[in-house]
């Protein structure tokens, strides 16, 4: 059971006025002279201690009251910051300890909400700062828990970027390429960089980054939308591709009837044939490069497609001064 | 002056004890007779109350410092929270009122710690995500005020990103572009987007966005290197201009020859002569295929070339068809 600070005080004030009754008592009676005496004024010394305890009860009562206030105070007003209402404070104007405690109970309430708020709001800053990033951004633990995403992230890869943000990587996208590159990035454990063609939720180039934080075993991943740089540089291949094959046939062609009108002598005249034979030689010249262009776009195509083989380096080179 | 709740205690008590003894003397007094008669008594009367009063007040100095002492220890808790030692906890075990305020005083500095350390660690997790952010990025206000930077915007825009990090937006490039850039997008007041190629601290090609936070003028800036993705795009677009320089020698050149050889004559057989003429024909198609390419050139050079014009739709319609 929970005593009180006025139980304990009425008690030891009662303890200390029996003593002192009881000590002036004997005291007198050993003056007076006999205990039968000092019995003669038993009622006097009985109403006259009735009299005095009542009145300190009442006292101790009072002044209980006075240092128990306060503590009940300060003790409800840190049970509503523990609640959460940090902007509590209790109005005690006093000189005594409890003044004092007060006091730095109430510097301490407001320490606490002054460091809250100022820290509340330099998060709030880097928030508001990740929240309206470009670039899609996440942060995630070797076993792919996601921790954090923003709504770009959610944008390119087609979640909800509030109210259904996955808590793993692999439910980030249905595109199994998102999910492979996140992987091989975790697995990587350096900085990893990868383009990457998604279908879901749309058809789009990412390019990812992921940096592995130097404390801990998370990543940082950021990607941004290169769909449309991406779709220039195909736009730009595939003209080097469309206009190698439209050169082509004319090119051919010019090359084949030169060819005839030589091997065949239908140009008599000597000036005429060595027009002729420049036009050959000419064709000849765009025909090479006509081909190497297409080589070019082929490779631009699939990179893989270079053959890799040991050369002559001193034989290209007496092609090259020939 | 501060008083203390000891000698508060003391005054009432020694008050109590000394209305106590009066009364009782008075009341002794009546009943034995005279107050003569008292007077006999006086030494054991004054003898009594000192020893009383000495006990008394040995009591209300020990009960005092059970009070004081866990209002002082709560307030040299208090006050070194304050001072930034958030660990603190007060070891007072009591069932009064004071057992109750340190309880929820110790509950109250655990609560305070445990959001701090969860605020402070949330808004860790936040700035390790912006340090480690592939994209340039920095937070300012409508004034040009930089209240938040990266490390990756220091290595693109050549400043310490530690040390030195501007509190101005005009100091955080010597490059004028960049700062004109921001300079517009704040302006705009709305979703911005530029390339821009930047010299300073070194040849560079960002792409830089900027989004103006619904709450206050603040904007937060994003860039990112494109300097790769543009060299290739630069070096697409030279090829395309170099292929057509290329071609239009040789194409020139045949189609001259081939001319020659029409209107001179110079070749008398008429399968020749139409073979001459398919030359003829085709290099007119290339020559028209090279001088299309090198006009994309030159307006992906500088698309401002573009001459805009009214047109008569009908007339290059009947052309088409003709």
């Amino acid at each position: 059971m929970q005593s009180s600070i006025r139980a304990r005080l009425i008690v030891i004030l009662t303890c200390l006025l029996l003593g002192s009754a009881l000590l002036q008592g004997i005291l007198l009676s050993a003056h007076i002279g006999s205990l039968e005496a000092l019995a003669d004024h038993w009622f006097t010394v009985g109403w006259s201690f009735l009299l005095v305890a009542g009145l300190s009860i009442w006292v101790v009562i009072w002044i209980a009251k006075d240092l128990t206030r306060p503590i009940e105070q300060m003790t409800q007003a840190a049970q509503k910051i523990v609640a959460g209402d940090l902007g509590q404070h209790v109005f005690i104007n006093r000189q005594d300890e409890l003044g004092v405690l007060a006091k730095s109970f109430n510097h301490l309430a407001e320490t606490n909400q002054r460091r809250y708020q100022e820290i509340t709001a330099s998060k709030a800053q880097l928030e508001t700062v990740i929240q309206n990033t470009v670039s899609g951004i996440f942060l995630l633990d070797a076993k792919g828990t996601v921790f954090l995403s923003n709504p770009t992230a959610g944008q390119i890869l087609g979640f909800d970027p509030i109210a259904d943000v996955p808590d793993h990587f692999s439910r980030l996208t249905a595109d199994p390429k998102m999910s492979q590159a996140l992987y091989d990035a975790i697995l990587a454990g350096q900085p990893y960089q990868q383009t990457i063609s998604i279908t879901v939720p749309a058809q789009r180039v990412i390019e990812l980054h992921v940096i592995p934080l130097t404390a801990g075993d998370r990543f940082v991943a950021v990607f941004y939308d290169i769909s449309e740089a991406s779709r220039l540089a195909s736009i730009r291949a595939d003209l080097v591709a469309n206009v190698s094959h439209e050169l082509k046939t004319p090119v051919t062609s010019i090359h084949g009837f030169a060819e005839t009108l030589l091997s065949d002598n239908l140009v008599p005249d000597s000036t005429g044939r060595r027009f002729v034979e420049i036009i050959y030689r000419e064709s000849w010249r765009l025909l090479r490069l006509v081909n190497d262009l297409l080589d070019l776009s082929y490779l631009e195509l699939d990179p893989k497609a270079i053959e890799k083989r040991p050369v002559d380096l001193t034989e290209i080179l007496h092609d090259v001064v020939e």
